[in-house]
C-alpha cells in the first residue's frame, strides 16, 4: 500500500485526502494542517491521523481538544510520497522538507512551474513524470484545458488556441474575496498566465488566453476557440469528447444553463461536496466554422484537479501506467456523469 | 430645427431625450410612454411634451396627475423624425404607425435587422443611412465592436474576429433579472446573435462571437480577438485607437480595474446619470501575438447607441455628413473622457 502524505487540508487537501482512502493500492498515513478548525476536527473524525504544520503552532490544536499525531516532519520521513496542497507559494517553501527525507513529492498549480521537473495532466503526459521526484499537477483551468486540447492534437491536429477564461471570484467559503456586481478584466494584460501554464504541459502548442474575475462562486466557465489543422464536423468533435472519460458532454435535454444546475446536478447525484471532477462541455456549444472549433466548458475549480494527484501518485511512485491508473481512479471516485 | 419625436422613454429613451436637447439643430417635439412612473413625471418636468402610447390607458397619466400632450399618433404625425426607443419587438409593431405618416424612422438594436433598410454604426456607415425612412441603430454591443473594428479594417484588414461577450445580467434597474451567483453560457449555441449582428454594418466580415451572462449590473466586458491581414505593432494600434473619438483608452495611471472604477470615474467627472458613451478600452490590454491583436473593453449597455441615435437623425434627413454629425454630438454630449 503506498502511504501517502497530505499538506495542506484545505479545500484541495481535504479532497485528495477522501479520494486516496478510496484508492485500492493507497493509504492516508496522515494530513498536516497549520491551525485547528472545522477541517481539523473532521479529519481525526473520518480516522486521517492529524499533524501539526507548524510546530510553533502545534499547541493549539491540543488548547482546542484535538490530539494530533505529531509534526509535519516525522508524517513526511514516514510517507512513500507527499501531496503538497498548501496555499500557491508555500509548497516552494516546503520542497527542502521534502527533498530532506527524499520523499517524492507533487505540488498544486499555484505553484511556479519551476518548482517541479514535470508539470503534470494525466490524460496528456503521465508518462513523462514516472519516477520523477517533483511533479506539479497543474491548476485546475489548466486542467481542464489540457484534457480539451490533448485529444484534439491527436486527432485532428492543433494549429492554434484562443480561449477566455470567466473566473468564479472566489471558492463559495471565501467571504473576503470579490468582485461583487462588476467584470474585472483580470489579467488586464495579455496573455493570461493559463496560456503559458497549459505550454508546460504541451510544448509547441501555440495558445493566448484571456482571464476575468466575476461574481460568482460555483465554476469557472471558458469561451475556448481551437483551430484545427483540418475542418472537422462539430458532430466528430462530439463523439471524440464522448470518448473521454473526463470530459462530461451536457445533454441539451438536461436543460442545464450554467453553474448552479450543473453543482445541482452533481448533488442530486450524490456526489461528494457536489464535486464535478470533469470538464463539464455543453453539447449543443460545440460547434465548427471551417477550422475553427468553439465550445463553451464549466470547470469546478475545487475539485478537477483530484484525480489527477491521484494519478501523479502513482505515476511518480512508477506504480502504474496511465490507462490503469486513471481507470483505477475514475472507477473508485465514481467519474462518469 | 428638426422636430424629434421619441416613442417609449425608458432606458434608452430619456437619455436620447436629453441629448437631443443638447443638439443646436433638434428640438424634443415630445416623447411618448405607455404608462405613467418617476420617469413620466421627469419628462414633464424637464419641459418635454408627454404622450400616451396606447389610447387605451391614456387616462392613467389623468389619475397619476400627469397631463398629457395628446396621443402617440398625434406626435409622431407632427415629427420631422421618430426614435424608437420601445422594448425589443414593439418597434416593428408600431412601424405602420410611422409608414402611416411618412414619418422617417429610427429604431433599436433589439429589433429584427430587416425592419430596416440599413441598420446603422456612425464610424462605420454614416453615410449608407442618409435619406433611407428606416434604420435600425444597432445594439450597444454591436456598437462596441463595430467602432473598434471599422479603424481596423482601414488601416490593416480584418482576416477575422472572435470575440467573447460577457453581459450584465440586467440593468442596474431591473430587479426580476438573473443569474446570481452564476456563469451562463447565452446562449449555448454558438454563434451569439451578436456576430450576425456586426454583418449587418460590414457585410464581408468574418466574424463569430460567443455571449456570457454573469451577476453584473454595471457594463458588458468584450474579451476581444481580432485576426488582422498584416503584423502589426500593439503600440500602432494604440495610437490608431486614440484617433478615435468614440474609443476611449484607459490608462493605466489610473488604475482602474473594471465596471465599477469606470462608473465611478464616470460620475466624478459629472456625466450625466454616469454615462459612458465611449468604447472604454484597457490600453494595458491591446496586445498582439502576430496577426493576432487582443483587447478588453467595457461597454455601457445603457448609453453607448445615444450618440449613435443622434448621428442616425442627422443621417435619415440628411442634415449632416458623417464628420460634422459625430463632431457636433460629440461636442455637445462632451464625449471624449
Amino acid at each position: 500500500m503506498i502511504q501517502v502524505a497530505i499538506n495542506g487540508y484545505g479545500t484541495i487537501g481535504k479532497r485528495v485526502a477522501d479520494a486516496v482512502a478510496l484508492q485500492p493500492d493507497m493509504e492516508v498515513l496522515g494530513v498536516a494542517k497549520t491551525r485547528p478548525n472545522f477541517e481539523a476536527e473532521m479529519a481525526i473524525e473520518k480516522g486521517f491521523p492529524l499533524y501539526a504544520a507548524i510546530e510553533d503552532r502545534a499547541d493549539q490544536f491540543a488548547e482546542a481538544g484535538l490530539e494530533i499525531a505529531g509534526l509535519v516532519d516525522e508524517l513526511i520521513a514516514d510517507a512513500d510520497v507527499v501531496v503538497d496542497a498548501t496555499p500557491s507559494g508555500i509548497g516552494a517553501e516546503n520542497k527542502t522538507l521534502y527533498e530532506d527525507h527524499e520523499t517524492p513529492a507533487l505540488y498544486q498549480g499555484g505553484e511556479d512551474a519551476d518548482i517541479a521537473d514535470v508539470s503534470f495532466n494525466a490524460r496528456s503526459n503521465y508518462a513523462e513524470a514516472i519516477g520523477v521526484d517533483h511533479v506539479r499537477v497543474v491548476s485546475c483551468n489548466t486542467t481542464g484545458l489540457s484534457r480539451v486540447i490533448a485529444p484534439l492534437r491527436e486527432a485532428y491536429g492543433v494549429e492554434k488556441v484562443r480561449a477566455t477564461l470567466v473566473r468564479r471570484g472566489g471558492d463559495p467559503g471565501q467571504t473576503g474575496r470579490g468582485p461583487i456586481n462588476d467584470i474585472l478584466p483580470n489579467p488586464v494584460t495579455i496573455p493570461s498566465h493559463h496560456g503559458p501554464d497549459v505550454e508546460t504541459i504541451f510544448d509547441d502548442l501555440d495558445i493566448d488566453t484571456l482571464g476575468m474575475k466575476v461574481p460568482a462562486t460555483l465554476m469557472h466557465m471558458h469561451s475556448l476557440n481551437v483551430t484545427l489543422e483540418e475542418e472537422v464536423d462539430a458532430d466528430d468533435v462530439r463523439d471524440l469528447f464522448a470518448d473521454e472519460s473526463r470530459l462530461f458532454l451536457i445533454p441539451e435535454r438536461f436543460a442545464i444553463d450554467g453553474s448552479g444546475k450543473l453543482k445541482e446536478y452533481a448533488m442530486d447525484a450524490g456526489r461528494p461536496r457536489a464535486d464535478i471532477w470533469e470538464n463539464c462541455i455543453w453539447e449543443e456549444s460545440i460547434s465548427t466554422v471551417g477550422r475553427d472549433l468553439y465550445l463553451f466548458q464549466g470547470i469546478h475549480q475545487e475539485s478537477d484537479v483530484v484525480p489527477e494527484n491521484v494519478d501523479a501518485i502513482r505515476a511518480v511512485l512508477g506504480e502504474a501506467d496511465a490507462e490503469t491508473s486513471v481507470e483505477t481512479t475514475n472507477e473508485t471516485l465514481g467519474i462518469g456523469l
